[in-house]
Parts: C-alpha cells; sequence; structure tokens
C-alpha cells in the first residue's frame, strides 16, 4: 500500500511516498515560489526518483489545513484531482498535528504555530503520552496572549515550532522564559513524511477511515477574508436599509 | 551560509540544503537504485528546485560512516569533487550520531544500528541531555549479543533506528521486552537534514572546524573485505614460507 502525502500549508512545498514499511522518499522545498509553481514538478521529481507511477499510489493524505487558505486550497484541490484520476481514497490529516509530529517521542509539550495574519496563530497543544501523540489544547485560532494564558498553568516545557516563531518568539521568551524551547530548524516546517505517518498511524489505529476524493473538506478554522469582508458589506447594506 | 549535507552511508540517498535561519529544502531516496545512479541527479534536482547552484554553496556537510563502504566512498568523492570545483570547506559527521538526531529531544536512549554484515552491527548509544545529544556508548562494530550486554545494565528504554532492525529487531525484543522501542518508519532512515543540523550544531558548539576537502577521510569503524582478505593471504604465505 503506497500512499503519496502532500503539504501545502504554509510556505513549504513537501511530498512523500510510504508504504507499511518504509518511506520510499520525499522532497521538501521550502523556498519563496508559490504552490502552483512547485507543487506538481515535485510530485512529479519524486515518483520518477523513485521510479514509482501514479499508478503505484493507493491511496493520498494530505494536510487539509489550518494554515494558508490559498496553499490548503492547491493542496486539496491537486489531492483531489490525483484521486478521482485514479478513483482512489483520500485521507485528510491537522496541518498542525502533522507539523508536531516532527518532534517524535520528545518528553515536552509540543506546540506548533502558524502565522494566521489578523494578531492571530493557528495553534493548539500536544503531547506524547506511551509514544502517541495526543492533543492537549484545541486547534484554534488565538491571539499570542491568549496561547500564552492557557500554556503559562501548565508546569511542563513547552517546543514551538512553525512560522509563527518569525513574529512571535520574543514575545513567547518574554513571558515563558525558560519554560519555551525552540524546534532545532531541521524539524522547523511541514514535512509530508509527517503527514503520511499520521495517515498511517490513525489508520491503524481506527480512528479516521480513508474517504471519497468527492467529499473531502479544508480545516479553515476561520472565514476567510474574502468571506468576512462579504458579511461585513452585507451587514452594512442591511444597517443603511434599516 | 548555505550548507549542502550529504548521506550514502545506507542504501539511502538524501541531501539537503539548510542556513543558519532554515532548512531550504530536501530531497531523500530510499530505493534500491546505486548510489552512482542516484546521488548527482538529486543533488542536482534539489538545487533546482530551490532555485540555487553550487555557486550558492558555502560549504559541504557530509556523512563520513559507518555503514556501506561503497556508499561512504561514493558520497566522500562527491563531496570532495564539488568541494573542489569551488574551493569550499567539509565538515564530516558521523553516519551514526545524525541517525540517531532524528530523534529529537526523545527522553529515552537513542540507539542507531547499521548493518554492518558478518554478524555486527555499527552502533552506538546516544541520549538527550539538556537538549543536547551526548554519546553514551561509543561507537564500535559490535554483534547484537554485545550490544544488548551494553544497554541491559541500563534503567532507560531505548529507541532503536537505522537498517540493521531488518535483521535483528526479533533479537532485540527478545532480550530487552518492554524496554525496546523501535523509531516509527519516517524518522526510520538517513536524512541529510539531520547531518546539515548536526554539522551546524557543531560548528557553533566550536567541537569541530571545517576542514579542506584534501584531508577528509572516511569513518569505516572496520577493515574492509579486501584489506582483511589480503592480509588473511599474506598471513598465509608468511606460513607457508617459514
Amino acid at each position: 500500500m503506497n500512499i503519496l502525502a502532500i503539504d501545502t500549508s504554509s510556505l513549504v512545498a513537501t511530498v512523500a511516498v510510504m508504504n507499511e514499511e518504509k518511506l520510499i522518499g520525499e522532497y521538501t522545498i521550502n523556498s519563496p515560489m508559490t504552490h502552483s509553481q512547485k507543487l506538481m514538478p515535485i510530485i512529479d521529481e519524486l515518483l520518477r526518483g523513485i521510479e514509482l507511477s501514479m499508478e503505484d499510489i493507493d491511496f493520498i493524505a494530505i494536510s487539509r489545513g489550518p494554515g494558508s487558505f490559498t496553499g490548503i486550497r492547491i493542496g486539496i484541490a491537486t489531492a483531489k484531482g490525483l484521486a478521482h484520476s485514479r478513483d482512489i481514497p483520500i485521507i485528510g490529516v491537522s496541518s498542525l498535528e502533522a507539523l508536531a509530529y516532527n518532534i517524535t517521542y520528545s518528553r515536552e509539550l509540543i506546540c506548533p504555530i502558524m502565522d494566521a495574519r489578523r494578531n492571530q496563530v493557528y495553534t493548539g497543544v500536544y503531547k506524547w503520552v506511551e509514544h502517541k501523540l495526543i492533543n492537549v489544547v484545541d486547534e484554534a485560532p488565538l491571539s499570542i496572549g491568549e496561547l500564552m494564558d492557557k500554556l503559562k498553568e501548565r508546569e511542563e516545557k513547552v517546543i514551538f515550532l512553525g512560522d509563527g516563531l518569525n513574529r512571535y518568539k520574543n514575545d513567547i521568551v518574554n513571558i515563558l522564559g525558560d519554560k519555551a524551547l525552540f524546534a532545532p530548524l531541521y524539524v522547523n516546517m511541514q514535512r509530508a513524511s509527517s503527514v503520511a505517518q499520521l495517515a498511517l498511524d490513525k489508520i491503524n489505529d481506527d480512528k479516521v477511515n480513508t474517504q471519497s476524493y468527492l467529499n473531502i473538506v479544508p480545516i479553515y478554522l476561520r472565514k476567510s477574508e474574502a468571506e468576512r469582508q462579504y458579511e461585513e458589506k452585507m451587514k452594512r447594506c442591511s444597517e443603511k436599509n434599516e
């Protein structure tokens, strides 16, 4: 059973192929090019590199978000297109949970933070309990202050990772001091191998089933800028009309 | 400062480019093709993918072994060739230490084992102490029995990883029981990003300096089959002549 895993929830484009025995290959590009430029070429290149084709892929694991709305849409659209062409199932996983999976078996809490703009981060808190990764604070868009309030009361040290560090690292250190740790660079970004492993583990634990590519949807956690502006405009219009 | 990292100490061919701020890209192929088929194409492809060229690389990090003699020779020869062409320095790291680096900040001991044939594994034992990876059992070629003797006396649980598991996993479980853990697939093979991070960390800690490509040498830990056979033949000859 070969899984093709894709994550485009941040600036990073990352793809991997894994089966039940090994990670067969992974290709990650963390450069400013757009996903529409990067994604299909790296899927194509990886399959060529490991001497497989889409015919050999049995299902697709996709990072459903949260994260960049455009990134998530490109990832899910690509996954749906590829799954449709071969009529194979998809499994969606959380981009935050996959990011936390990078820090294998750590003793500390793990807190992925992705910059959500508008002074918020997409975040959640995870912990390894008997070598299973457990969610201990629900995923949500929070201000860094709200997140710190949730973490201040806990005794454990916390490993932070994700692109939200670029903006909020100093704030975190100021508030949590020595309790805050930061992931080393080599695990501080999305990896499709983590998405693949998470999908495989969830299937093995019977926590989720694969689903048809027809009904998989993104996890945005928040309304898009366009929806928000549309709602505000509608509200203004109805106020005018009253 | 851009580091190009290469690891060909096992069947896995893996290359990565990192700077002080981020992992820029990584390409890993874990398929049966030979390194002479895989290595240069994936270096070339990765640089193209991240829109850099060899002109942008400031030094090369190479996994010096132990591991497959042929793999190590191909990796080091390639690193020397590339470093020579640009007159840039090289830094060599242990393939076992880089493998252990995959399990970031775990609380357990980490024991990479690489199949060394002739009923031995290349191994060593590592532990994260205050978020630095420390060597606690010297790297050496050992029989699985000798390795188990060293681990039986320790109280900590041990995470095993590496291609030696294919052959010795059952033996390890039989001897260590619940004390033995095994790395999940997504971190159970060489990753050039770990080689790059390890090189960067060693430089930052002033533990090693980069060196000229002229004098970097492999770490074999054991004599090659050809050397061994030659010595045996010489011994037989001298016995005959006595």
